[in-house]
């Protein structure tokens, strides 16, 4: 679009800038980086217009549905400044000293601190809410880490926009020149010179499988290794159970025809697999679910790279052993847009093609043809890791299925009862990540003020002065924050 | 020690059983698994007389140190039981429905859940402490998971005791077989087999950068990378700021001279690296810290092995350019012992030469002398991580060099004002852990109940009837753990 790729020498130049930053800006008060995270979220409503109007030019969503991600991207900066300012995740632990123990027990204190410079890689599928001033750069500005974007190809002026609002914040609070930096790169190597760089301290990237894991690899054989988290692909398995779908598949096919076509069927939650039981009931629902697909009209996706790989993805799948075509939309597609398909496959076919169990990102979903219960529990313990898994079941399924229960849960990051993945609510209950390959880090998510604490690590102060304490783990608790003092949760001061 | 090398399938087999029993072990109660972890305490202070004996054989640590080890060692399963019943480290998380919100916000909760099968490899210098039954066994049995343990060739017998003080306790406690392996491998292909095995889940290594270097690299390069969490060589660095060596010179000598040759310099915090800046005041002090090692009688190594090592790394940092022996013990050494061993070494000399940054370890210690207070702060730039730093400074010194604590606290995993590194506390405010190559993940301690978490992801419930989630998410809060529902920390049930 116009934008031209960093130099080597620019990025060089760029990261030694984040480096010198974060020593000023790892050191600001909660509240200040509270206040520029809020600043952020001001500058970018303030250019709404411009923001909508350049991202559905570059995207192909439509309005109601960028403006809602926009409105998203907002409360993330807002809500993770809250969480910032109110500090429960910096784990702030402290055992005072007991000078009488044999050897004597000394004071020792920790909390998180910053890692560094974080380099940022956004999504195409969300222009806002994953990308540029999206969820892993409100996390990193909240732990005290400067963000270097490098923006995603597919919204590049979006991309620019958005840096333009966060440089503007970043002005009016008076942060140091390196706090945040953009950069453009066409190609792979950019983003490969980010992650390589001395001075990076991690990396957040969404998108691709081949992505994620080609910059995880980067990161891990550096001299100094250094974590990636990567949100890569998951197709979101959904177990119908007997009696949910003898009892309601009405409902159940219509709310997933819904759910897998939402958005041209382009989020990462977007359940790409349907696990039933061969038979009449699950001919009923595939009945319905077919016809609602048939009506459902082709949507533009996002730009024409991912519609071509939806339609190429698609044809492999389809054309697999066994693979039967179940419905698909009666409506012609223009040729940006994505075709609602659904196929079905026997579970023995699935079992042995890894091939199936790739994301075909786009609206379209695998319905895997169970000959039982033992062979549903069978295709939970042969997938690879989720982000979201599903159950589509009533009490008496729940209880007549533990072992399969049990594998749903070690599959996925997510586990969602009688509802549909897509959806993901800012929240801190949230976790949206999962096992490898969903992510190259299950220990972390993405989404919720949780995700602060991946960019950052505990550091201990053993024997110091109260004066020369960070305020986070000074005696009086000036900051009024939850800390663990002496093994029990308090907001007390410590008195001696 | 005449104990068998496991072979290929029998790893294969213990690893197999490792997945079966974590489906089982996994979803006990924290009550079940503390009441294990209380067993295993028993089961080694019952058999403490043959354990300290033939770790004693073993190791040549003399038997008060020993005897201290052990003690720790099962404060370290009783407390970290403590812990895990306590349940803040689940980090329960619950955000209720808001039906009436547009679209209509679910019910989300999630809390830490067991990663499963561990692989844990012993520490040469701490049979006990960070051996078999040590702080990473006793972390993943909290957690929820298996262990395998891979016995240290140095303690093998010490090794096969503690295993069979844990398979008692799992015995006594009902466990599924699986829950603890034990083998013996003398090279390195046992733990490569274990490591790579599909049903490892996580890794906790203590030694050597080579030997945890070489498990990242495996770990990362499986088809499914996991998580090793390596502690690996650290040199503490100690700075010694001007006016406190000024003022306490002989108080700081024989503190340190004490320290460096603690357990004959064998701890992963021995501070092997005095920074100061040359001078008068430098010179007093290594007068009496010379004085004081040439009192010190060597004492003997862990293994002839070592004591080697120790002898051709000090030479060979003694050979490097500008070099100089302070002053080392006075005594002769028999063929196991270490000699305590002062050296110095101009600023310039130090900075240009990488070999003098890597661990001697053993009773060694080398002082840098920096040319002025920037030559110092350019020293605490220019290292690698470190498990430890340690500053020796008046008020008015941290006052007059902002820049220099900075850049030390950037440095280390705990920074410890006026004291010595050596003595780890088990608290929950310590952290044993630093930036690489102290660590392979420098967010998560070793040492502490936080180091629980290495071993547990997140799993999120979303929309799940009450009666079908885990007590710990349950509305009534029937383990009355601490929780944070709707973005506040209480132990209050939910009423709806």
């Amino acid at each position: 679009m116009g934008f031209q790729d960093a130099s080597l020498s620019e990025i060089n130049q760029i990261m030694e800038q984040a480096a010198l930053a974060s020593q000023v800006y790892g050191k600001m008060s909660l509240i200040s980086r509270a206040g520029f995270m809020r600043a952020i979220a001001g500058e970018l409503d303030a250019i709404r217009e411009t923001l909508l109007i350049t991202a559905m030019e570059e995207t192909h969503l439509p309005q109601p549905r960028l403006n809602g991600e926009l409105n998203r991207t907002i409360y993330q900066l807002n809500s993770y400044a809250d969480a910032c300012v109110a500090g429960n995740w910096l784990e702030a632990r402290i055992d005072t000293a007991i000078p009488e123990k044999m050897p004597p027990k000394p004071d020792i204190r920790k909390m998180l601190v910053p890692l560094g410079p974080v380099v940022v890689f956004g999504a195409s599928n969300f222009p806002f809410a994953y990308s540029t001033a999206g969820g892993d750069t409100a996390c990193a500005l909240a732990a005290g880490c400067p963000v270097i974007v490098k923006a995603h190809p597919a919204h590049a002026r979006t991309s620019e926009l958005a840096a333009g609002a966060i440089m503007a914040a970043a002005g009016k609070c008076g942060l140091p020149k390196g706090v945040f930096a953009h950069i453009h790169s066409s190609g792979f190597e950019g983003g490969r010179a980010l992650v390589s760089h001395p001075a990076a301290r991690a990396v957040g990237f969404t998108g691709s499988f081949s992505g994620g894991k080609a910059l995880f690899d980067i990161a891990s054989q550096r001299k100094e290794p250094i974590t990636v988290f990567s949100e890569m692909g998951s197709i979101n398995p959904v177990f119908l159970l007997s009696e949910k779908i003898r009892q309601e598949a009405e409902v159940v096919a219509k709310m997933y025809a819904a759910s897998i076509t939402l958005s041209a069927g382009q989020f990462c939650t977007n359940p790409g697999l349907l696990v039933g039981i061969d038979g009449p009931d699950l001919e009923h629902f595939l009945d319905i679910l077919g016809s609602e697909i048939q009506h459902i009209k082709p949507s533009s996706m996002l730009h024409p790279g991912i519609a071509a790989a939806y339609r190429e993805k698609k044809a492999l799948a389809l054309s697999q052993q066994e693979v039967r075509l179940v419905a698909q939309s009666d409506t012609q597609a223009e040729a940006l847009e994505g075709i609602p398909t659904i196929a079905s496959v026997h579970g023995d076919a699935f079992l042995s093609n890894p091939l199936l169990h790739q994301e075909v990102f786009g609206p379209y979903s695998l319905v895997i043809r169970c000959r039982n219960q033992e062979q549903m529990l069978a295709v939970a313990r042969h997938l690879e890791g989720q982000l979201t898994c599903t159950a589509m079941a009533t009490p008496q399924d729940i209880r007549d299925n533990p072992q399969l229960m049990d594998a749903i849960g070690q599959l996925c990051g997510r586990f969602i009862l009688n509802g549909v993945p897509t959806g993901v609510e800012v929240c801190l209950s949230m976790h949206h990540g999962g096992p490898y390959p969903a992510t190259t880090d299950s220990r972390y998510t993405s989404v919720g003020a949780d995700g602060i604490k991946r960019f950052a690590r505990p550091l201990c102060f053993q024997n110091w002065d109260d004066q020369f304490l960070p305020d986070e783990l000074k005696n009086a608790n000036p900051l009024g924050i939850w800390r663990t003092v002496n093994d029990q949760l308090t907001k007390e001061p410590i008195t001696s």
